[in-house]
């Protein structure tokens, strides 16, 4: 792919995996734009122009083939290739993604877990060994890392992203709440912030409230 | 507000309401929009767009006051009012947003958990209790609850739902990898797939690679 194609377009690429997923186990092998369009809630000439910019995939009224466009899609998004992730916080947030078999479904696969805490030393969440923090550097050595997740204290995320980039690791999974910028250093970041969506939500329900309430 | 804002604008409200707290932190008392812009790496006219939709904010040439901003966004984002949050799952995932303090920093209590574990019966996570799910109707009729956060597997997350609706809950905040849809219970649902955030950095981490390794 030599065109540069938007992250907005590359986000949604996730939902329309995720729903060709579910037609394939739904048993489906073939679905229009039209089809698609509204068991997704968006246009058909969105889901058009979305395709149109890795190629198409699809023939005008003869609709897409459903695990061709899946396969397909998979491949844009990398996921061809397994992918081997550690976590950086063995805190409740690092065992949850460490306990989220969905995503080995998808190639990727959580190799270990760090973390300062020596209470945790030696603990194992899903058969993952958790290390101590100081083994990180050997670690990285012995073993290929493609993407750190970082499940730390804002205070603490910045400069662990750091430590990481020296250690040669290209891709941040970024969950403290601080945008990490790592672009100098040529690392990849995805930041997630939970509280984002959360205050995405709670606009939606100040919005939907009557400005005044009617008297009981 | 009567006029229908896009949810792209309020999906950046939550990042200038973030940087804009880091300013507050920092002691700045005043911003342009071109300090602005070029900490948060986006065009000084899209921020000045954004918050022309609310209004404007600043005067030309003369920036931003910082915490008139920060707090007049956080009234856009509803956050003036207290939200109590109850999480339907207390496994990792469900005690890792339980112990999340950050939140209550932006008026988001978490008031419960519950779960059909009974070995979780009684049990506490940073003094919130949680409880088992037969409770929930009951807890729901003595307690208000402004959102359900659901920490469940997919297969039950769309049951779960439609039973919060049934006892008046008007807003969830889905983590499930399914995208809830509850528009026709006039349910709001903000849904959180970690997958596709991870499934954006591996499509960056292929784009990178270059096609045709150079020989060693």
């Amino acid at each position: 792919m030599d065109k540069e194609i938007s992250q907005a377009v590359i986000r949604r690429m996730p939902r329309y995996y995720r729903y060709l997923g579910e037609l394939i186990d739904a048993g489906v092998e073939r679905i229009s734009s039209g089809d698609l369009s509204s068991r997704m809630n968006v246009t058909a000439s969105q889901i058009r122009q979305d395709l149109n910019n890795f190629g198409g995939f699809g023939q005008q009224g003869y609709g897409y083939n459903v695990k061709y466009l899946y396969d397909e899609i998979g491949k844009i998004l990398g996921l061809g290739e397994k992918h081997s992730i550690i976590i950086i916080g063995a805190g409740n947030l690092g065992q949850a993604l460490a306990n989220y078999v969905e995503f080995e479904k998808f190639g990727f696969a959580i190799t270990a877990l760090f973390d300062i805490n020596p209470a945790l030393k030696g603990r194992q969440v899903r058969g993952i060994a958790i290390h101590m923090i100081e083994e990180l550097e050997a670690f990285t050595k012995e073993h290929p890392v493609d993407i750190a997740a970082l499940t730390l204290p804002k205070s603490k995320a910045e400069a662990m992203a750091s430590q990481l980039a020296g250690l040669g690791i290209t891709a941040i999974w970024n969950f403290a709440h601080v945008d990490l910028d790592l672009a100098g250093q040529n690392v990849l970041v995805e930041n997630v912030h939970l509280s984002d969506s959360l205050m995405q939500l709670s606009y939606n329900i100040a919005k939907d409230k009557p400005r005044h309430a009617a008297p009981q």
